[in-house]
């Protein structure tokens, strides 16, 4: 038995008693809703044992339940093991989900509590609309895991930097007139910045409090009167305090938004993005003011890249592109030389030689490195244990991203390790057809990204192949890797493309136990051309590394798709071998000769 | 001054104002919220004299207002002109919304009124939300038209027709126990039929009460206790009440429904679609029912065709071609003996022609004979005043479609009357680049129409040119020629496209005042493949008739296009030629042959 959580568990349920509660909800976010949570707010974890990246646990008078999706069944399974909780797994057809469990459980009129500092206003409706039916109350002011958390980590006080305007292209009074303009255009007379990297845009601020997403924690309150940075104090330097107070923001601590909002005046038209706004700021609004729910124009206008953003991603996936040429070039000879490598060996030269180039911050998402049938597991990251060997034959899967001051990167090839059988090569090149006929694509003003997403899988579905997870994502500023509104994937996002987004395009195909294949490249919307029917966008290619055109068969490209290619491949020597020596530069040519 | 039309609002406004209401709003819609509404319904023509298919007229005590879009522009200049009403152009920036003008004309706490039995549930609640924030009250059960206009036709009593099982390939009793079963999967106890064609099909019954579309003004009730067919009693024979009866439907006047659905009893579950659902019907049901909204299952059963209605439509695609093949060759021959043909002459007969056909009961909708300019108004019609001289030069773009007791059919075909341009054969390739392309496309279960409309504009964008309505409606059997609920279309529609759903496949092109082109098929969804990545489905072409090659630039067609193409015209050829003379065949031979 694994005493350490039941504790844990009847302790809760004490306190469960002490405040009337029938079942207490403990999910895996962050006040910010963020997709990495600092340590301070890995309740889920400290309450279950299982640290899996996604999962909510429910814990009644009688019983507990992990609610967690395929990627983690059987790491879920093992840590959960003698802790009394069990595993709902989600998606499966006979799985209850929370709310039917809590129907069935607690029943008619019960009373449910939850920490609203880690639920958004747009997943509590949800539950709130699904337990209300019966009558379940839920009560969202109750953080009982800080009651019985007793070394509970604090909330990060890592310090700030800030991003000078010849990294941001746009200072922070510039930022906040923009965004004050779209607050007046939506009606509205303020907004939260709920969202870690809305705020660190806002502001022009970086920092280190969760791995991968160089943000800091903290909370903006914008309107045309004032601007607030919510943020603690021990995080700023005096010189950067100095330089936020002359742009026109105020500081105040972290801890005093909810304060601040409760003084808001009445008819105060206050926007708040739904996925992004906690239930715990939403209820600090008073009742006299108007909410206005949409998507927050910081996200949308951070998604827009102006033209110094756009030269830093061209900076960076230079230093990216030089960094890759070196790995692939280190992979070959130690193949060569018969040395040992593992996918985490790999994946921690790939760190290494990413970490050499100027302005590197951090890798912006832990590396997947999934040789042979690992490259299959479309999450997959290799650890002390699970880390296979690189043998000379099979394909090899590298999906991986720096964190520069002047941009963030995102890239994934697979190459072969040995000779590739005609199916592996077939794969990769309807793969590659998806990849490049997205590229080359132009689309009206207007166009969806599930308009577009066939192309990316039109040549696999032509052979009964498919993939499961989106097309393209967006991508942040020296932010996070996976940026919102947009997106290129089957499921309906209203969102219209619009020139100077960034998404990735990562088409890809899976043989369960044998191999994973995705060619991923960044690409930035470009305005193509205005004709009597409208305006055009079209792609332009950001990434520059080699394709492997040892797994191409040629007759399957179409002469156009070969002159993609190959002018693809002149582009990529020709902005990476300045940086390169002459061996690097006679590899690389080689890699990239015609086809 | 058009006094009919001003003593009309002027006696409008004298019932308003007994009614104590600021505003009265006049929509387009029958009770069924049909596309063509009977000539009792025609409400908006009667108070405007406007008599196109889509406005809304709404009267204040000062002004009038009609709003429609684009098509009708002209028309409603013209038509309205001395009425007093005002046109209000949809879609345009400066134009404001009814309830913009309501807001502005009426003001706070205003009452406006509107017939309910009119307007769906939907748009009541859009229009309702719009309005309830400025506290204007709508009233729903006015129908002050009825109290002015005095000769107001009656709902039509024309007799109806059964289809039977031979060509609907399914029984009354099975289809109700069919809708049973969808019922109880949905939580519901029962449902309102509201559309005319959902009737229709649940009932086996056909009728003649509405242009284009066959089918009777009628409103079904299906439960698992009893289902009831609700119609005017004139309208049915012995024979049909004695079968209908049989197969377990209890028959009722049509008047009967709003009180039967007052007696429901308590606890009721009933499932409504709010888009085929009058206001009238929606306050009908009592409050002590749960109402579920949702499509109705009716809808979607129907959309997806037994193996019975779909041979029903190859047999209909064979008449509907053999009369479009006669047709094209009586066109060449008129030109080639230099007769004056219109194109109302075209357009009344090809409608000859279908009419020799086994089966036909009349056109699936108005034909639209567009030569040169006129093809590149979408809707355009030829009237005994617009029609043109079809001259020996440039285009002629002919969309008309037939209703056969076994198939409803729907073509365009854009053909040459003298030496296209090279612009005219360019742009036509593109047009039916993209045509092939949807045609041939293969994609997973679970996939919608806005995933595959990229399909058949591709090579249109790549050209920067786009065209602005959907490319593929769905289509009924021996029903109406737009239905629902599937489409492929550039807007988001979560319906999911299932083996067995009919469509148009319709890409196109207009050049204002030259030219238009459209090719249009209709496409039968066919189970493909199953393969570890799930299920794929592909397109059957139903429609056969030759595409005119003398409009095509070679080598713009890949190999595969071109072997698409050549495959088709080899099947038009040996489908048709059974059923045409020699003569015929030989012209169809010619047109048909390889390129």
């Amino acid at each position: 038995m694994n005493t350490k959580i039941t504790d844990r568990i009847a302790s809760l349920r004490e306190e469960m008693k002490k405040h009337q509660l029938d079942a207490y909800i403990i999910p895996s976010s962050d006040s910010h809703l963020s997709e990495y949570p600092a340590a301070c707010w890995k309740a889920r974890e400290w309450i279950s044992g299982f640290n899996g990246s996604a999962g909510t646990v429910v814990v009644t008078a009688n019983k507990a339940g992990l609610w967690t999706d395929s990627r983690y069944f059987l790491q879920a399974t093992a840590q959960l093991e003698g802790t009394g909780i069990e595993l709902y797994k989600l998606m499966l057809p006979d799985t209850p989900s929370i709310p039917e469990f809590l129907i069935a459980e607690i029943g008619k009129n019960a009373k449910a509590g939850l920490n609203g500092e880690t639920y958004s206003v747009a997943e509590f409706n949800t539950l709130q609309q699904a337990l209300g039916r019966k009558n379940i109350s839920i009560e969202t002011n109750l953080d009982l895991i800080s009651l019985i958390w007793k070394d509970r980590p604090t909330i990060p006080g890592n310090k700030i930097f800030e991003l000078p305007v010849e990294i941001t292209g746009m200072s922070v009074s510039d930022k906040l007139d923009l965004l004050n303009n779209k607050l007046r255009e939506a009606g509205a007379d303020c907004t939260i910045l709920g969202a870690l990297d809305d705020v660190a845009w806002t502001f022009n601020i970086r920092g280190n409090d969760v791995t991968y997403n160089p943000v800091a924690v903290s909370y903006g309150f914008i309107s045309e009167e004032e601007c607030v940075l919510f943020i603690k104090p021990e995080k700023l330097t005096d010189e950067i305090a100095l330089h936020l107070k002359k742009e026109g923001v105020i500081l105040a601590d972290y801890s005093c938004i909810e304060n601040y909002l409760t003084r808001l005046p009445a008819k105060t038209r206050i926007l708040i993005d739904p996925h992004k706004t906690n239930m715990a700021l939403y209820h600090a609004i008073p009742d006299h003011c108007r909410i206005i729910e949409q998507i927050s124009p910081a996200t949308i206008l951070k998604s827009i890249k102006n033209k110094t953003e756009i030269e830093g991603f061209q900076h960076a996936v230079i230093k990216d592109g030089v960094a890759l040429t070196r790995f692939y070039i280190w992979l070959e000879k130690q193949m060569e030389a018969g040395m040992k490598v593992t996918e985490l060996d790999a994946s921690r030269k790939l760190s290494c030689l990413r970490a050499e180039q100027p302005l590197y911050i951090m890798d912006s998402f832990e590396t997947i490195a999934g040789y042979a049938g690992h490259g299959a597991i479309v999450h997959y990251a290799p650890t002390e244990e699970s880390a296979a060997t690189i043998c000379p034959e099979g394909l090899l899967l590298i999906d991986s991203g720096g964190q520069y001051l002047d941009g963030t990167t995102d890239i994934t090839r697979t190459i072969p390790m040995g000779e590739p059988t005609e199916q592996m090569k077939k794969d990769f090149t309807r793969v590659l057809k998806g990849m490049i006929s997205l590229s080359k694509c132009k689309f009206p003003a207007g166009t969806r990204g599930c308009q577009l997403d066939i192309l990316a899988r039109k040549a696999l579905w032509d052979a009964g192949i498919n993939y499961l997870h989106g097309t393209g994502h967006g991508i942040g500023h020296c932010l996070n890797v996976h940026e919102g509104p947009q997106s290129i994937r089957m499921e309906e996002n209203p969102v219209k493309l619009q020139p100077g987004m960034v998404l990735s395009n990562e088409p890809a195909m899976y043989r369960t136990g044998e191999y994973g294949i995705r060619t991923e490249n960044m690409i930035l919307i470009r305005e193509d051309s205005e004709t009597e029917y409208g305006k055009f966008y079209s792609f332009e290619t950001l990434t520059l590394c080699y394709i492997d055109t040892r797994l191409i068969v040629l007759p399957m490209l179409s002469a156009r798709e070969q002159a993609w290619l190959n002018k693809y491949h002149q582009q990529v020597y020709e902005k990476l071998s300045p940086y390169l020596n002459e061996e690097e530069q006679e590899w690389l040519k080689e890699k990239t000769k015609e086809i």
